[in-house]
């Protein structure tokens, strides 16, 4: 369905027009990253320099001695055309035009500019990725428009029409351990759309899971059946941007999009089982969620790994969320109890392990037995850095320890497991190194991690509602599909 | 009405009973800070050990040859009659117990101890703060019980039944540049309760802001002519814990309180002016809020330094909180065009400084224009790290630039301004001490720092609801006032 897309995005050859030797500028960092990780040629096109990063220019896209499959423009909009009709006159599969001031200016000239373009990249078949966009980051094929971006691939593809929540998604993903397969900042969606790019990661075998932040909706129809198509195939997390009086006019010069009403989005997202989010925050926590944990398929969780009001607050904060956070079961209580008669029948859930000292039972004893009791469908355990007592050794030793346990009840009952690792400023170098180890330690674990409890329930229970929501669209789904000779997929 | 427990607070010699010499242990801590910081004299109370980092110690409370004015217990619950009746003995005024395992345990031998301990206390006047608590931080007598508080003295008091939530308050609110009066941790509320301690902070000249955990209220009638008599003088934001059936469970094992109904609690808020919160972040936000932003009185906000899809989501972040981000008003639009048509007409609010490249006025101008508008009643201020392109120096000076220009509008225009700095964990040790120098800079500048949109924008529709609610109850409380002779506070 999408997939005639993917070979504009396996270029042999691409020209950077507006390639610079000024790192502020945009059109060095796409040049610089694809002379470092891009396989195929690479030109650059700079009518006054000589020479960019060493590398010779070429005065116009017209100049280059071969056709070329896809070009990127940083340059300036009123030299737009000349670069269309250039890249047409290469062959050019796609032009991407990092070039903005279009349609999102609200003026004429610009909008009527902006048509143009369109008009002549139709009549020749040529697609546009944009205007007004940072365009494609897809690592294995050492395409990027950031400059700390994950060189290493990952299954998690991305549509935005904001390049700057695109990067966030990235940047904030890879933080946690996700890696990409490509994200896509689309801009104005002139001609490439949220439905065709939608359809394509549906159908992309590189893709697993799926992330968007969209403005406006082109074509809604069509939209809708690329949801329910993508839907049926990997978890789809969306964010919209746009969602009141404020955001639809900041929407209108951002992209120039129609926000559309928030309810008809609302009431899409829940018909085709996307999951609709509220923040960038949310956004990157589900697509943690999905690419870290297993299927969870009920709202009862274990919570471990608070201290006093810490535990208080996780217990209100997971039932505020949606969740159950169910007291110990009978079988385990007595359990506890014969194993130590005192703590054993104090202890509760959320499990604080800060009254367990003196008992025969460790904290972490204890999350792993009550974890093995079907009662709980998923664990979320808080990373804390313990008491105010303690030095920073015994901490950090405490904290590997709840590490290695967790990922002991990860494996041992085959449970979801989410972390919480709260997001703290260190204090110090010593901190910044202690922190940045107990994180890659978690990531190394396979560790979905949240900065928060809340923001950690919230994700566990949109993850159940989703495997969830799959199994019921299934279930409906399977007489009809045996109607129609069992083809098709389940909720297309 | 509350000072009477002033004195208690302000002892001439103070003994830590179970004072060690191991750092693992809280009696270490307390006996340490105190011996640090405290200007009267300190006791140490071991019977095992000669010596506690070299000051010799006594065996029991009865063996200090004068009579103590504070005692800290951090003995093992079954030893603490015997130190409640030494205590007495010296005529010590109040008894802190770090002690805990006693009603919270929900066993009848340990309810039954507890319940001596206060009828000891009870006889001989002497006064108990917890048991199950982390006691006293008064920075001012030289007093703390966690190693990295604050030495110096701010005007922000609290009260929370949990030593770790304390404990949050004190270092969460520290990194965002409050500083405190006091915070008075009181677990299980065995004497003194949340409505001496709310009472004795109303009351307290040091303190000008009042914050607060609490699980559950001993005194429901007293506490809440407390917070009526609290909030006449100075705003009072809470946090409940315990307020789902999980939490309620929770709370009765942590500090063996009665959590209450959720409804009651915010009946309750609402009739008194409390600002009720609903984690610990949005505690310490409204904390933050009340000590460094002036009164706002109205919900037009102006919002700056987004960029692109930032800017999108801090418009419907905003709206969705409850501030209004009216458009720009005609005679700022006006000013805005003469000085430049083509970005004066397309910039809007928020205001999107990506788009002003090549532009005769900078973002910063722009944001100072409108915000000298009377249409805000406050501006909020993304402090971003730039596009994608620019290296660190640049993004850095241009962030260094945007707080001065932000610090102009605070002070030109009067304007109560909050600043959105996320917190990142920095990956090297050059952008450790970046992120470091950028966080005091906002910090010496006296502003309101939030780490998101969402969050500053909730502490704003709280701060402003906060002053109308005020100003409505003033006026209504005058002509009563008037009645009474003109005395008596104006909600009490």
């Amino acid at each position: 369905m999408g997939l005639e897309l993917d070979s504009l995005f396996h270029p042999k050859s691409i020209a950077v027009a507006g390639a610079s030797a000024s790192p502020e500028k945009q059109g060095h960092n796409y040049f610089k990253n694809l002379l470092d990780s891009f396989h195929g040629k690479v030109y650059p096109i700079n009518f006054r320099a000589e020479e960019v990063l060493g590398v010779p220019t070429y005065k116009s896209v017209r100049d280059i001695p071969e056709n070329v499959d896809y070009v990127i423009s940083a340059i300036p909009n009123l030299e737009i055309l000349d670069l269309v009709d250039a890249c047409i006159a290469k062959k050019a599969r796609v032009l991407h035009l990092y070039t903005a001031r279009f349609s999102e200016t609200g003026f004429e000239r610009e909008t009527k500019l902006e048509q143009e373009v369109l008009r002549r990249a139709r009549a020749s078949g040529m697609r546009i990725l944009g205007p007004n966009c940072m365009g494609l980051y897809y690592p294995r094929e050492g395409i990027a428009w950031g400059n700390g971006f994950p060189k290493e691939v990952g299954k998690v593809g991305a549509i935005s029409q904001s390049g700057g929540n695109g990067s966030e998604i990235i940047t904030g993903g890879a933080n946690r351990g996700l890696r990409f397969s490509k994200v896509i900042s689309y801009g104005n969606a002139l001609d490439l759309n949220e439905a065709d790019l939608m359809e394509y990661l549906a159908d992309d075998p590189e893709t697993d899971i799926i992330g968007g932040y969209i403005e406006g909706v082109r074509v809604g129809p069509r939209f809708v059946r690329a949801l329910r198509y993508a839907t049926a195939r990997k978890p789809v997390a969306l964010l919209k941007g746009g969602r009141t009086q404020a955001g639809t006019h900041m929407v209108s010069s951002h992209t120039a999009s129609l926000a559309g009403s928030r309810e008809v989005w609302e009431a899409m997202c829940r018909q085709t089982g996307v999951i609709n989010t509220n923040s960038m925050e949310e956004l990157v926590d589900m697509l943690v969620a999905f690419s870290r944990m297993p299927p969870a398929r009920g709202f009862n969780v274990l919570v471990g790994g608070g201290a006093g009001g810490k535990s208080v607050l996780s217990a209100d904060e997971c039932e505020e969320e949606g969740l159950r956070v169910e007291p110990i079961p009978a079988d385990a209580r007595q359990e506890l109890t014969s194993r130590d008669p005192f703590f054993g029948s104090w202890v509760t859930n959320p499990v604080d392990g800060s009254i367990m000292g003196g008992s025969r039972l460790s904290p972490h004893e204890v999350v792993t037995l009550i974890a093995s009791s079907p009662a709980y469908d998923v664990v979320i355990n808080n990373i804390t850095t313990g008491r105010p007592g303690g030095g920073a050794t015994t901490r950090q030793s405490r904290t590997t320890q709840m590490i290695e346990h967790t990922a002991g009840i990860a494996r041992n009952f085959s449970k979801p497991v989410a972390l919480v690792l709260p997001d703290m400023i260190p204090e110090d170098e010593q901190m910044l190194q202690s922190t940045q180890e107990m994180r890659e330690r978690c990531i190394k674990e396979g560790f979905a991690i949240f900065p928060s409890m809340s923001r950690a329930a919230r994700a566990v229970r949109r993850l159940v509602g989703y495997h969830r929501w799959l199994a019921e669209a299934k279930e409906e789904a399977t007489p009809k599909a045996a109607a129609s000779g069992g083809r098709g997929p389940a909720l297309h």
